[in-house]
């Protein structure tokens, strides 16, 4: 892109508060459409606190709604805008802001452009985006660039050359992005986040996680996702597409970017049997849904290791009937913990899975502080078991406080990178593949996340 | 090896038989220490039936002396003669059956040669090998090359070219060699056999089998394994070196070599954190075996594809601090079985594992009838919950009746293979490698294992 003078002038000050402001915090506040190739790190990035959270939606068909809704519980956080292709959507949100008594929304709404004018407005200064898989690089990229703070939802990008766009975009406008991965908010994870970090289960070696969640009515239903994008990936993609709600919580437990990194990966992809047999079922043998072709393989595994040993199994399965679960294993020198159902076995008893009142009481004594502050509130809330609320409860925590994310972009990047990384590993028959450092060298410093701070 | 007079006429005799008795049964009798390059099959291999089965036992420390006392329940077989390098072992299983009234048992001990006279006995036509690992293969040839049918624990193989010998010598020789996978006579591997069989989970998909057993204190400890070889190969090798307990059912699920064979696998192993542990805590830090390297990592994850588009998912772990379990999950495209605790989720309520009572009915109606005729003798007798009893009375039933074996000499090899194939995959950062057709083809026009006969 060809600078003007006034993106010259701005890229030149950031340049400078680079300079000046390493370590310190940034700001994250104007317009750059162009810039250059600095590389500072946004590792540990804190950024000028936020007098209030001023969040414009876009997306308002599946996920969306939930989040105004979420916001609207949120100290010091406030739905200031609203875009979606369908006009009426983001009215119905407006609508329903009016009626909980919150201030007006501005609404960009009814065009293919409309969400651009929300990332550009001085009302917003934290986009979050909804909408369908392929555009949420290109809108986060676009708010980055717009100086506003980004949170998208999973995942963020699903090829290796659009997380490294998130990265340099991140670094370059020192704004935040980050991927709105929940799970790392479910309360087995952070109370297995709680006995990594105090050493209950020793040294981590294996963890697993997983989407595994039967989604083939929803795929085939013509008014779930907009445009029934998400059955189009499946005709056009194998490998895991998906793999964040299981992986990224067992990233946290092993400070993976911090301490840890991935080096590589192999995928294998099973053929795909359930969507055509679930539409032969449901449409017919001769409909076009039971003769379409899906790429995605109905169960894909993914293992991947990390420089430090330790290994990671991550599955991803829409498409077959069974139970929902993210698995959510994490095994170390000292014990196992693993969920649906949730269970612990320590060391020395390690032979045998904790009674029910044993696990209760370690539950109660490694509750994380931020459920245990917060739980109720979490859970009256809702949203995937509260997980939701306290995702954005946190986010606008730190951005009010000048903290760096729990998950910035450098973890946004890679755990979306699996996406691709996954589907070439599968085409070359399960090949291994190596795994970028999206940090640069930055993990062997970088500290732990540690036990995320409470509000 | 150079074929003297005698090895040449035998040679050209059983071509003979292999000619005019294709199809029909077998003879297994005499002994062959040279021959040619027959590439008869064994698939589907009938053997002449055997009036009573007169077994030998080889190795009474760890196994032996089980199979020994379940061999005396089994109708039709008897303990005719005892090996082991330790006279007093062999004596004191030569005792236990005086004292239970059984005939008099010869034995072969106190040497490392003294078991190739119990294969060379006439009194002897089934083999049974219960050594350490490295042996099995060559006794199990040796056995053969005597003329003797053979049964050998798992692993029966630990290279690639063990695994060819095994089936080349099986074919020539005409004798049967079946690996004692046990764990495909379980009471829930058996009803999920019966599940996939019937069809219930519908087409197969996925499958997940594991050996994750703890053993760092029987591995440790120095009255345990002979001269304590299972630590030593934890020493010598990475990959998976047991992967049979969790696979060889699941194998059995898909009809692997009989419609669908392993196409490629690869293999991902962690780094070895746990005997390192388990020895600075119970040896001291600058003890020998907490200085000693072991190259077995704690957990090793491999990934199967098959020529049909199903995949396996295979685990071993042998040194982290966890409950028992070998997964054991079979996923189709009408539902799915797990196991560790057993759960069943059935279309069109598979978002939900069945209620207890609703998988009582599910158990009752499906029960192996193998399970139904022999549980409760089998649970009276022991062995593991009562799969070593039914393996052992399968077998002889088999070869009383000149009955195809349930695992034949090529699930030996396949199964056997995964023990090699892993490790090169490992060491190959995880990079995919083919898997031999052991059948050479046969694999395509064998009839499915279907439901075992029953008695």
């Amino acid at each position: 892109m060809k600078l003007g003078r006034r993106d010259f002038l701005q890229q030149a000050a950031w340049a400078g508060v680079g300079a000046t402001l390493a370590g310190s915090a940034a700001e994250c506040k104007a317009a750059v459409f162009g810039f250059g190739s600095s590389t500072q790190t946004a590792m540990g990035m804190r950024c000028k606190p936020l007098d209030a959270v001023r969040v414009g939606v876009i997306g308002l068909g599946m996920r969306g709604p939930g989040a105004v809704q979420t916001y609207s519980n949120i100290p010091g956080a406030q739905v200031v805008a609203l875009s979606d292709l369908i006009q009426e959507r983001a009215d119905r949100q407006k609508k329903w802001l009016k009626e909980k008594g919150k201030p007006d929304a501005a609404v960009y709404a009814g065009s293919e452009d409309a969400w651009k004018k929300l990332c550009e407005s001085d009302q917003v200064n934290l986009v979050h985006v909804t909408t369908p898989w392929l555009l949420h690089t290109p809108m986060a990229l676009y708010a980055m660039q717009c100086g506003k703070h980004v949170a998208v939802e999973v995942p963020a990008a699903l090829t290796v050359d659009e997380c490294w766009s998130l990265v340099e975009t991140s670094e370059k406008t020192r704004c935040h992005c980050m991927m709105l991965e929940n799970c790392c908010y479910g309360e087995s994870e952070m109370f297995a986040l709680m006995l990594c970090r105090k050493g209950v289960l020793g040294d981590l070696v294996h963890g697993e996680g997983a989407y595994l969640h039967d989604l083939r009515d929803l795929k085939f239903n013509t008014s779930g996702y907009q445009d029934m994008w998400r059955i189009k990936y499946s005709q056009a993609h194998t490998g895991n597409p998906y793999p964040m709600h299981g992986m990224g919580p067992v990233c946290q437990y092993m400070d993976i970017n911090r301490g840890d990194r991935f080096e590589y990966l192999t995928s294998v992809s099973s053929g795909q049997f359930g969507l055509t047999q679930f539409a032969i079922d449901k449409f017919g043998k001769n409909s076009a849904e039971a003769k379409q072709a899906y790429k995605l393989g109905d169960m894909n595994t993914t293992v991947i290791k990390t420089y430090r040993g330790r290994t990671i199994m991550v599955q991803h399965n829409t498409t077959s009937p069974r139970p929902y679960s993210r698995i959510n294993t994490i095994s170390g020198t000292k014990g196992i913990l693993t969920d649906y159902p949730l269970r612990v076995a320590l060391s020395p008893k390690s032979h045998d899975w904790m009674k029910d009142e044993e696990l209760a009481a370690l539950k109660a004594k490694y509750i994380h502080p931020l459920w245990d502050k917060n739980g109720e509130s979490a859970k009256k809330a809702g949203g995937h078991g509260g997980m939701d609320y306290l995702l954005l409860l946190r986010l606008s925590y730190c951005l009010q406080n000048g903290l760096p994310l729990d998950i910035d972009v450098y973890d946004t990047a890679l755990w979306s990178s699996v996406v691709e990384l996954s589907e070439r590993s599968v085409l070359k028959r399960g090949g291994s593949i190596d795994v970028p450092d999206f940090t640069r060298g930055g993990w062997k410093t970088a500290e732990p996340l540690g036990i995320v701070e409470v509000r």
